[in-house]
């Protein structure tokens, strides 16, 4: 280990040699710990684990992991949870040597749930920043997360989510949710061959309308054809089925049908949907 | 702050906590520290400054941080020294709260110069995996550097640089070097309104060729256009100028006249080549 000043005092942490900080080398989850569990955990973990794997790293043990989860929760009765899994460093120079792994897991207190977000909906903008496209690391959560952080800046008042386009101009998804449109009946949410990331709430939404026999479909998704579908929201594992109430100028009555119907097929804690 | 766990163990770094380590918000610069001074400091400096503005950040004061360069570096007499300028965390979220920014400083030795790279050039190959584009952040050096971890895997034996292009198969740059070639005694270099890093070499080479009048021009280059030129080189602060006497199944019969004229001009102190 080199000599290390932060902010001109030595540093002994090991974290600032980490191939996290240097790179972003590595891949993460935030999920919902509720009532004493991991929400979802199984998808959670296989979702780090097929994450890890496009970076050539070593996924955790799933026991040791859980374990640990547990540890940083400890009494408190909900909390978001973020694993980090990375490369652990070998030195200067970008390229990866081996696959041994290093993981960080922290508990942050649930922000305040504010019921009105599941009953009336959120606003949402179109953001004008482009997503970048890595077709190799498409539908991967790693730790390169600048696009995001671009697109998290200057939201207006009460605006919650913004959709990011890639450079074709289709929306992949929203700054740190995934995005469900109704058009005609059918649920379309963007293809993630390109960018973006494939959430685990996406996939259980993807499955719950596949068991209710609703035509779903992966596609190519305009701005346009989001602002004319009769129905949208986004999804997290952490806060669930978001309704939108509005996403830039236009405005949605009130969570639609099929919208309520998935906010109660993933049975998700947080998820209440207004009564019809 | 909140309960952080590091591979199971309790963990009180800040780094842990750092956005540089959960999202990659910062810049970097890496230098060469020769004969008890940074070479071309000034430069260095303000391109970092020009880098932490992409990204509303805050810069380090030039003094303080030209005292912990020394202060790292210490006895050494030749270092690679890396900064790492990121923004101070505001708890979770991408949302950027703020410009108030941490650093890190740290010198490593310097890896032993084999004078044949210069001499003889080195052998590149043109990589597989494309950089993806952001133009809000094109010529910024960040650590969002999955793209250069990607492309600097798997290299045959004896290969020092890989060239990427972007998703256009436009050659944008080295995995850690800025690319020029000469065609018919034109200097030609990659555009980077798009994506890659404008690093501080590249920056003075320009200015050396302007000074003596050769016809420099950043460009759109395909891989085709760079395997057919006359001369070819690479180049970044700490390496100066390597001549390209490979790129993949291409070669050259040794460092051309205008890239050894190129690498007297830019005074670097590793870099020396040849006699004609």
């Amino acid at each position: 280990m080199t000599y290390i000043l932060h902010d001109g005092r030595p540093c002994t942490e090991s974290a600032a040699s980490s191939r996290a900080l240097h790179y972003g080398d590595g891949v993460f989850r935030t999920l919902l710990w509720y009532d004493g569990q991991a929400v979802d955990w199984p998808a959670q973990f296989d979702k780090l684990s097929a994450d890890c794997s496009a970076l050539a790293l070593a996924a955790p043990d799933a026991d040791t992991l859980a374990a640990e989860l547990a540890q940083a929760v400890g009494v408190q009765p909900s909390a978001a949870v973020k694993i980090i899994v990375a490369r652990r460093t070998s030195g200067r120079g970008y390229a990866p040597v081996g696959s041994a792994s290093e993981r960080w897991v922290q508990a942050y207190p649930l922000q305040h749930v504010d019921q009105s977000d599941y009953e009336q909906g959120i606003a949402a903008i179109l953001s004008s920043v482009r997503l970048s496209t890595q077709p190799l690391l498409a539908g991967v959560k790693h730790l390169n997360r600048l696009d995001q952080v671009l697109g998290s800046r200057d939201w207006p008042q009460g605006v919650r989510e913004a959709l990011m386009c890639d450079a074709q101009g289709h929306v992949i998804c929203g700054t740190r949710s995934n995005l469900f449109v109704v058009r005609d009946g059918a649920l379309l949410t963007p293809r993630l061959d390109l960018g973006g990331v494939a959430g685990i709430m996406r996939a259980k939404i993807i499955d719950s309308a596949r068991r209710m026999q609703l035509h779903i479909e992966q596609a190519e998704l305009s701005a346009d054809e989001c602002l004319a579908a009769d129905e949208a929201f986004v999804c997290n594992a952490l806060i669930g089925i978001w309704p939108l109430r509005a996403l830039g100028e236009r405005a949605w009555p009130g969570p639609g049908a099929l919208t309520r119907k998935l906010m109660r097929a993933v049975a998700h804690p947080l998820c209440r949907p207004a009564r019809p």
